[in-house]
């Protein structure tokens, strides 16, 4: 069984580049890892998620917990097999998603009773059931169970909130025990201060964990405080194991996360987005539902190379948008997973190139030059 | 350019396997068309749909003329173009649709007044009109516009009908000219009585057709007196141009229509019971919505090699189906368009081999033995 581990290939400032080895296969870093919240990245074909670049898949133990369950998905010979994908996923606690998805929450020290946002049904989550349900979904990251408030909240509730998690990280550290080929990662909390970042660091390394999760971000503060929070936050963390950004973001966070010493990332936004009609593109973000694409036969990204731009005209994409055919969730969503895989590999190239702060401007140049406006 | 044509290779009783020769490939007949209502096979992509099998898509006058307009289309290259599927498209008239889904309707001797089914817009469609559109779509199989009764309906109104199809598709032929590579389709209407039927095919053998399609069939008259028809309505049309069945059907509803001498069928049936958790197999329907799926780690059908069958498990596609998640329909639409493919492909080779009855039969045994039980 191939063990976890994590090389660092090259530096630029405080950006990394690495790659994370586990037993289903390397996963280059900087990483963006697309939401399969259900056992699907939605309106993707896992070998079409594989062709963007994706390394590594995200799952939701909280979405598959309640339908179709951990055991039954355990039967059935795990997610992977389950969904077809054979490479990395990583799957998150349960942890975020209870709270801001489950009905009738009760909060205590041992974890979470609630209700089932699909039927109603009455659930628990604790640090040690959380590592059970992914232990039984067979994922390759697994990560420690936490809590956290949405920003801005009161600097008593984040500190509280953060003790409880740290002390749930060390049960779920107990709990997942030892499991050559798997991974745990803490998950640091905090909030917006630095201080409580420091206290949260220092109990997380105490434990020790195969890599480190900045968590309770991305939750309301804006990027501004985002990134001051990654300025500091990324240096109490082991500079040896990989750095998770949970559920970021937009192209610039990512950017900009990589930056600050970010390995890792996630976000439901490129395949959200696609289903909502918009694209991410080197240019800025373009809204397929928007008149002015109706006889625009251009493509969306004429240097894309994923099939939305290289087969179709920003007419054809505003057309199935507004007909709600499929194909525009499905040709929008592999439009953005590639974009954002893209974006990956420049940095990862221009991190090895030692050309990082010049990718960077040129990133945002392009961006400020705005889209094309119709012929 | 290659002029359209139509070579008989192989008759078994009254089947006939073939190919028929267009401008943008050939057309291996019996052929099954998929549906691509409005610029889009739903659920699919347009290389999907072609690794299924299909030489030939079926576009629909009817909603592309409303949404995006089929002058738009002309502007942005054609329908080829426009939806990325470079192989033979065959539109219908939008006769049929304009009477089945289109608001306050005024037939008249002219042709048909009514209001879009999407935004209640004013729209008209004659003869001449659908010609043009079938036209700036780019249509290289145009069907002549006709009208249809629902069945069973009186027998004035069916004769009435079908003499006013006749008219119209004489000004068809006339607003369709000359046009190399591109054929017109005459359509024989008469419902269920074989008089109507008779003086229908004479009409449109006067008028002269490169191929004859059997309408007004599939709308409410069963399969028995739908066969019943086919049984004396394919010798009433040329043995030298192709026959198309429009509208048609279910898997038993196609072998039986090629086995009395039909060449070309299409139907929404694959892909809308793709869509609603159906699968239609060799061992007869499938509905994945059904509970005793959950746990059954079987495919869909094992000897199936379509990605739905290959990759996962029932239990997933029940999971999908019941989570709402687009991969359902992408994944239960591409087996559905697979299944129907195989039927044609194996009819093909039944016929070469003057082995149509032994194929048949077995086609019948292997569905009356049943789905598997659940393990």
């Amino acid at each position: 069984m191939q063990r976890f581990a994590f090389n660092l290939h090259s530096r630029d400032g405080a950006a990394r580049c690495g790659t994370i080895t586990t037993s289903r296969g390397e996963i280059r870093t900087p990483a963006f890892m697309p939401v399969g919240t259900a056992g699907t990245v939605k309106a993707m074909l896992p070998g079409s998620v594989r062709e963007t670049g994706a390394d590594i898949l995200l799952g939701n133990t909280y979405h598959l917990m309640l339908r179709p369950g951990a055991e039954r998905i355990a039967g059935l010979g795990g997610l992977h097999r389950f969904m077809n994908w054979d490479r990395p996923i990583l799957t998150d606690s349960g942890g975020f998603q209870v709270m801001s998805l489950a009905d009738l929450r009760k909060l205590t020290e041992t974890g979470v009773t609630f209700r089932s946002h699909i039927d109603g049904s009455k659930h628990e989550l604790t640090p040690e059931r959380s590592m059970e349900i992914q232990r039984l979904l067979g994922s390759d990251i697994v990560m420690a169970f936490d809590e956290c408030p949405a920003l801005p909240a009161e600097g008593s509730r984040v500190a509280e909130s953060m003790r409880l998690s740290m002390r749930w990280a060390e049960r779920s550290k107990a709990a997942f025990g030892d499991r050559p080929g798997h991974a745990l990662f803490g998950i640091q909390q905090g909030g917006v201060t630095r201080e409580l970042r420091e206290e949260s660091a220092e109990a997380l390394r105490a434990i020790g964990f195969d890599g480190y999760a900045v968590g309770g971000l991305a939750v309301g503060e804006g990027q501004e405080a985002m990134f001051g929070v990654l300025d500091y936050a990324c240096d109490m963390l082991p500079d040896d194991r990989p750095r998770y950004l949970m559920g970021v973001g937009k192209p610039d966070d990512i950017v900009g996360a990589v930056k600050r010493g970010i390995d890792m990332m996630d976000c439901v936004l490129p395949s959200r987005s696609g289903r909502t009609g918009q694209a991410f593109t080197r240019r800025g973000v373009v809204n397929l539902k928007n008149a002015r694409h109706a006889d625009d036969p251009r493509p969306l990204d004429a240097e894309c190379t994923c099939p939305a731009c290289r087969s179709y005209s920003r007419a054809y994409l505003h057309h199935v948008f507004r007909a709600g055919e499929m194909i525009s969730g499905m040709l929008l969503t592999w439009h953005n997973l590639h974009y954002f895989q893209e974006i990956m590999a420049g940095m990862r190239k221009a991190i090895a190139e030692g050309a990082f702060a010049e990718w960077e401007a040129d990133f945002h140049a392009t961006r400020a030059a705005g889209d094309i406006e119709p012929a």
